[in-house]
């Protein structure tokens, strides 16, 4: 186990019906605005069971944030922040209205040119206004962290960000609120929590048995509860376990004290911003081959997660690793995640373009040993054809 | 899963060397009154490094709280936090002296009769002195909860309590601070962890999969590691498992959303009480008999518990579920932890006045279903002679 520090204050409020914890969790004086994505917050009933909890608090709403939130819309709630003297925040959605919550929070009140905060990952932020988020897609965890990643379309650039002063005060987790989701959006969110265990978990055995065996659990869970929660969306339990699974995927308790890799996710951003695939159709197609072209660095790793999460004890060292490479390429396809760049439209023509791309962000020295170069992002798409 | 609320707001700070991080964690005006219990910590040299760390800050030192810490002693500390306007606590210990610190943090700001905090449980706490702790003993999970057990000699009890506000702040968790523990006092430590596991994990079936994976991840840690703790006490990576899994025992995570049961800890505390066995040692005794009695009860989750945790894979339900029994009880033997009331002297004359005293107390209605009797511990403590 390496050295760690591990800090998370959010209040998490889980269970069918807590939207009404929202009267004890928001001041009773605030002055609320509500963030919201598309229209769907408001097709659903919940941004009506929101502004319902929240009583006779001056409430305004803000809707709009896109997948993938910009800069550009975020600067509009800024405005609307400071014009109107709100004091708390509250997200209404999934990752990307809780990403782009914490902008927001941290821009409101931030002295100087805003996107200062994302050249420097969040270094220079002091303060932020308080917030909270009432969590309807289980995916990427950012309801119980300190992340955020905004994109600013005009330099087409994705950053991320990090701060203590950027945890949400609560998160407020119905499973309830998941069972409308679209298919392709669960089957994301199992594929997102699935790899954030995955970048914190399959490097190399560091003497941290419990961070492995609760890395292990999540991924056993969302083996066996993925295909259930697309099948049966009202499913209440499986769906209950789903959110609190990806919320753990990625709320720093699993990779405290352990090597972390994120190369999947740093050669999968790529793909999102040059090519438009989602955030997790680009894990799918990068990790089965990532893992391959890694395979003798990570063979012991890879072995202890054929063993443990998928029961393969037949076989060599590398038969097993080989065999649970393709065990997870076939888990992303069978809840419908493609696993192919061909699935997406892209041939070798667009490779080039995305290595360069790679590069160009300073991308060069990827993975828990900081080895994975270009040249090897270059064979693994292709062998993701 | 159940609804649940989970918060924990105490900052880990973990590692060799980590106690110098105190300058950092503690304000710089603070005047500080460092809390701990007998001569260990002087003579290992651990309260040295604290008060070097701790620099030009005014501190003082109030030694001397017990296992099983009292109110009398704590009502003197918080004598000398009133005079000498004390405003931060820092417990050096194991769970006694941090359980111990949380006390003395919430009398020293209450209005009334302090004992009056223990007869309500807490909930009469409105504010506490902020204080953190360096952890030297791994066991009890006291230095990241909100709760606390206090013992009032004059009046023969022992009280528990809880309150968000005695999170610590911080706590310091350095593995080498345990080299130079006495072993029985190791050994104790990964049963009473193992058993706080236990008391939230065997239960009945509730279709909670994560918190059962962690649980068991836990479980099966304390079983590889155990051992190991205390024949190689120099080992920094099992000393530092062993540190990091007892914590995650008892911090709140695996216990949410889940049904518990802590009837082996209520009639655990009737025989300290009375014949002054160590906490470990009455659970350790206790345990086995309580899965016996309550089989039927627990059957589904014992068979669980038998082919994750102990890999036992033959035979009916039955038979699996005696076969774990069995092998629970032999892990404690095997870290030296005594699992029959004989061996501590005690024999079937004591059993009529440690059932007294259980009703006594109340608790006449245990277990995750309150359908454990006093006529239930009565026979589970005749198996256990």
């Amino acid at each position: 186990m390496q050295d760690f520090s591990f800090y998370n204050p959010t209040r998490i409020e889980f269970g069918a019906g807590k939207i009404a914890s929202l009267d004890q969790l928001v001041p009773a004086e605030a002055r609320v605005l509500v963030l919201f994505g598309g229209e769907s917050a408001r097709r659903t009933g919940t941004l009506d069971e929101v502004t319902a909890a929240l009583g006779s608090r001056q409430v305004q709403l803000f809707g709009g944030i896109e997948p993938n939130p910009s800069f550009e819309t975020l600067m509009e709630a800024v405005t609307v922040v400071r014009r109107d003297n709100i004091d708390f925040l509250l997200a209404v959605g999934g990752g990307s209205v809780i990403d782009g919550t914490k902008f927001v929070a941290a821009a409101a009140l931030f002295e100087g040119d805003a996107w200062d905060i994302l050249t420097t990952m969040g270094q220079n932020i002091e303060r932020a206004l308080p917030f909270g988020s009432v969590l309807t897609l289980p995916a990427t965890g950012s309801e119980m962290n300190k992340g955020s990643v905004i994109t600013r379309k005009s330099l087409q650039a994705k950053l991320p960000f990090m701060s203590e002063q950027v945890f949400p005060r609560f998160s407020v987790l119905d499973p309830v609120k998941t069972y409308t989701l679209p298919q392709r959006q669960v089957a994301n969110g199992v594929v997102d929590a699935f790899i954030h265990v995955m970048e914190q978990y399959l490097t190399y055995p560091d003497q941290a048995p419990v961070q492995d065996r609760f890395a292990e659990g999540l991924l056993q869970t969302l083996v066996e509860i993925g295909p259930r929660a697309l099948a049966e969306p009202e499913d209440y339990q499986t769906r209950a376990s789903l959110m609190w699974t990806a919320t753990l995927a990625l709320n720093g308790l699993i990779g405290a004290g352990v090597p972390q890799d994120w190369a999947t996710h740093m050669l999968g951003h790529e793909l999102t911003a040059l090519h438009n695939l989602d955030h997790a159709q680009t894990l799918a197609v990068v990790l089965p081959e990532m893992l391959r072209q890694r395979k003798a660095a990570k063979l012991g790793k890879l072995v202890q997660y054929a063993e443990r999460v998928w029961d393969i004890r037949e076989g060599s060292d590398d038969d097993k690793a080989e065999a649970a490479i393709e065990r997870t390429r076939d888990f992303f396809e069978s809840v419908g995640v493609k696993t192919r760049l061909g699935d997406y439209g892209l041939g070798a023509e667009h490779i080039d373009g995305i290595i360069d791309s790679l590069q160009s962000h300073g991308m060069v020295a990827l993975g828990e040993h900081g080895d994975v170069t270009p040249e090897h992002c270059r064979q693994i798409l292709l062998a993701s054809l």
